[in-house]
């Protein structure tokens, strides 16, 4: 059975404008190899509600699960709650259990649970709560669309609720074996290679060092046996350059 | 005039694999920036044919340019090159210009131009060359799509050279204050500026240090008084928090 696949939408215009550099799609490509999930495609938008919603619907009819990071603050610029609602033509409003996780959070904090931070309860109807241990608001999944924050460190807390209730498939197991030969006199025998071992994906990531040409090679797949067998072929091919 | 647009294609599996962390998005996004082209949207998809000429195809039809990374090197899955040329139904074949480079770069150095190596002198017809002063085999601009290599050195190079022939609009210009109040404190005063200057992005970035909460507010746009204007009506209402 093929592996369950994802995609991946980063909303902000902090991306696009080169002020920040995006960290949660790299993270969450780790994460989704080791649970055997296949990341098929990453977006990045800006705070744009026809952007935002298009973004959502393409992929969430693409793949098996999206995960979104972004946008989900209590600021004028955090639309995406309402964007993904919007997407799939859904009411949105205040709910009671995410406006007591807030009010709970802030009375135990002395601060106020204002107009703009009750925003942060404003959860699409039918969406499940995901679990925010680091600043309390709250992330939601609708239909197949997890919907989690931009901020790092609760983007990586909310992923690590999410994915343990996600059925997994064969995590991606891979080698690599450098080869001191320019990409170019490798590149035959890994045709070769990758046309007798269809199941295993071969990439070739090539590097120049002190004048020399080489490229790492790296082999991935399901299986590891398989993996072996297209390793050891390779080795004995580049025997003389490894 | 409204900017010019611009959209961003990432090509390669081992960058949704998790292996490799993009850094030729967060590059182009500053230099676009600086140029006066807004980047609209970024993707990244894996070496898949199918979804190389899907993305190739929406992005080109949405953005003024589109500039792609990855997939032009010498090896089985470099398959860039002809997926741009099917997006746009055009002839592709070895091209005596490009040939006679590597032709000459690789007698120079001693290695052989093979078969591997000649597939990087596929350029579909129409196309114009992108110099590659680091490692010769050259990246093509074909219609509105700029197609440049993965390696973020050759990548880097390449953007330097096609830059400057595309036609810029004004620069985007930023300014960031550090607010030390709670996000849900600065979203109403920060909304009201928003609504008062429309021309502006007004972005906010939370962040927490020592148990204190506070935002960077960054405001963006193209027209530096109004820029001052904003950031003065918001360090004067936040007076006390700075």
């Amino acid at each position: 059975m093929p592996n369950p696949t994802a995609a991946m939408l980063v909303i902000g215009d902090e991306i696009l404008s080169g002020r920040t550099r995006d960290s949660n799609m790299h993270f969450l490509a780790g994460e989704l190899a080791k649970q055997g999930i296949d990341l098929i495609e990453a977006r990045v938008v800006g705070d744009d509600r026809a952007a935002i919603i298009g973004a959502v619907r393409a992929l969430s009819a693409a793949a098996d699960h999206v995960f979104t990071s972004g946008g989900i603050g209590p600021t004028h610029d955090d639309i995406t709650a309402e964007c993904i609602a919007a997407a799939f033509d859904t009411p949105i409003g205040v709910r009671e259990d995410a406006r007591r996780l807030l009010a709970d959070h802030y009375a135990a904090t002395g601060r106020e649970l204002n107009e703009a931070r009750l925003r942060m309860a404003r959860i699409p109807e039918g969406a499940t709560l995901i679990d925010n241990p680091v600043s309390i608001a709250p992330g939601f999944t609708l239909k197949n669309v997890h919907v989690m924050a931009g901020v790092p460190s609760v983007f990586q807390a909310m992923v690590a609720s999410v994915l343990p209730t996600l059925t997994g498939g064969a995590p991606l197991l891979s080698q690599s074996l450098r080869i001191n030969r320019g990409e170019g006199d490798i590149a035959g025998p890994l045709a070769a290679l990758a046309a007798d071992f269809p199941d295993l994906s071969i990439g070739s990531y090539p590097f120049q060092q002190d004048g020399a040409y080489g490229a790492n090679i790296v082999i991935r797949g399901t299986d590891g046996a398989r993996i072996d067998a297209a390793m050891t072929r390779l080795a004995q091919e580049f025997e003389g350059a490894l």
